[in-house]
């Protein structure tokens, strides 16, 4: 076994998700991360918790959409059981083809994710930790060869994660004791308020509040966003490849968009309700061991120099206890990422925090 | 997708399992029963019930125990809630390698096995069902090609299920009706009682306290077993390859043993416990859709033209409502099989019921 599968597993139980002895650990596998889960089983079997596998194929989930009415019971018994009784989630995604679920129909999925509410809160109410393992059609996905996609996977992943935390609290305490942040970059300038809001440094662990392996980002919930945005990273939204997304935010709402490819698809997500239209978060990526797009989100919008958006529901835990604002409210959350490594700058309160890439409290800062 | 796997899915999901609108399913998938999984899916989809699916990995369970300290938790919480708020429990087996647990220490397997005894007794209160898909591993383990192996499977588990439930209606009448069965053969000459037993007709479905696909067999619960037995067929028990095994019973117990090939594995088993050395099975093979050995007891012990007997734990199906009689209790259920086709006679009560594999309802039966 590559002794990088046995580090990942490490990370993953023991940074990610603390496990202890006597935790109810539910794993959950998808096809081609067999070798992951054998990692993580026996991480799991030495610290002394309890291991239940779940097996997570695209297929058997497209097999069984397709073949029913539609009219998908509320969070079955068992399963709702099985995640209340756990302490820990964790899920090594890895299928043979990203692509599998595209032939079930956006209303079989959309009423089946709907079912599912329930049992997505009662995960996330548990201590739990999605990663990837590299897979052929991963690897695919990124237009990568297998060997070079592995490679891209374990420096995202296998980083020194306490001081890529520390690093991060550098970022935290800016956007913690600042009140407006603007971005600009070409056909972007951008302000958003933050006032009020607290910062979570993302550092793929439980005790930090995060829940991606890898992880590596400092993001808030934003509002009253006012001016315009180009999102020159590619990515795939519902299916299809959008390019060049392009906003223009009034009161905080998104009144004008357009986009070099597919535009109809951003269209529709904002149509889908009010709380499409706005802001949910604001995320700065600080992976530096991401040095390119795989086309995967959980990888994208942790790259070091970039920064992502994401229209749609905000996270409770940019809201500190007592707040009484609301957290923006909708069925979405769209994140879209812009370059920020060239002719580009980030500022807190009117003073640079980061210029091309570079932030504040690093070598090569100029103000 | 082979026809028949969509096939074995039905008669699994429909005959078997019986599932209906609702009901809570778990699907227990081995690492190389993915195809049949995909095909249960789709009927589990189709008949409107709700789906969790379990991976059941010999090499992830191996990892997990060997990493462990072997002081294992009683019956996990979330995987004991599972099992108690499902309505089916159906288990796909099909792995990579037959052997893969060969390495964990004996009693680290028992262990193991002991904590999980609640969770079995839950699965066991739940309609169950035990299948396997058939893999490389399981044709290698056959000494027989895939494609060879493939066709066998197939045939035993295709059955018309509700013939073969009439036909081995008439067996489980004998049985029923009768106090003492007689097998007689080539170094065997055997008594039973099975008075005041009820037989279980075997015929794949729940509906007909049946767990296994394929099934194919009659079975009761033996005592007062006296005289001597050969079992003629191969067998694989606890890892150690077992021929001709001789055991011969006095006032219901084993008295003397022996093997042409790992004697001492018998030995170990029948001093298990005091259980181990009485009868707990006595069942009859009536599957003729089996007609080679596999080294497998799922699909061994039901062919047509055998009879096994197993030491230890006899099934409390097996003992009408209010019987005062106990079943024999042990902590091992070993099967062990007779070739029946050739020079032999089962008599129930002084008559033939069987001579040289032929029952006495079948064409061809000669008193």
């Amino acid at each position: 076994m590559d002794a990088r599968v046995e580090e990942h597993a490490e990370v993953l139980v023991d940074w990610s998700a603390r496990i202890e002895d006597g935790d109810d650990v539910v794993l959950s596998v998808g096809p081609d991360a067999h070798e992951l889960a054998v990692a993580v089983a026996e991480k799991v079997g030495e610290r002394g918790a309890n291991l239940v596998t779940t097996y997570s194929s695209d297929e058997v989930s497209r097999a069984y959409k397709l073949a029913h009415d539609g009219d998908f019971d509320e969070a079955p018994a068992h399963e709702l059981a099985l995640v209340e009784n756990a302490d820990v989630y964790l899920s090594v995604g890895g299928g043979r083809n990203t692509s599998e679920g595209s032939d079930v129909p956006a209303d079989v999925r959309e009423a089946y994710g709907k079912s599912r509410e329930q049992l997505r809160e009662a995960r996330m109410d548990i201590d739990w930790v999605s990663t990837v393992h590299p897979t052929r059609s991963l690897a695919q996905q990124a237009n990568m060869s297998f060997e070079e996609y592995r490679d891209f996977a374990y420096d995202a992943v296998l980083r020194d994660w306490e001081t890529l935390a520390d690093q991060m609290a550098n970022m935290k305490d800016v956007l913690d004791d600042g009140s407006e942040v603007r971005l600009v970059k070409e056909d972007t300038d951008l302000t958003m308020s933050i006032e009020g809001r607290t910062a979570v440094n993302s550092a793929a662990s439980v005790a930090y509040d995060s829940h991606n392996l890898p992880s590596g980002e400092v993001f808030t919930a934003p509002e009253a966003t006012e001016g315009e945005v180009l999102f020159d990273v590619p990515m795939t939204l519902r299916g299809e490849r959008v390019q060049d997304v392009h906003l223009t935010f009034e009161d905080g709402e998104v009144v004008d968009y357009s986009a070099a490819q597919n535009e109809s698809v951003v269209g529709e997500i904002l149509e889908t309700d009010a709380g499409a239209r706005r802001l949910g978060e604001l995320g700065i990526g600080m992976n530096r061991g991401i040095d390119q797009f795989t086309d995967s989100i959980l990888f994208d919008e942790k790259m070091g120099d970039t920064v992502h958006l994401a229209l749609g529901r905000a996270y409770g835990s940019n809201f500190p206890e007592g707040s009484e604002d609301e957290a923006n409210d909708s069925a979405v959350h769209v994140d879209m990422i812009t370059d920020m490594s060239e002719d580009s700058f980030m500022e807190v309160d009117g003073e640079v925090v980061q210029r091309n890439g570079t932030f504040r409290w690093e070598d090569g800062f100029s103000e």
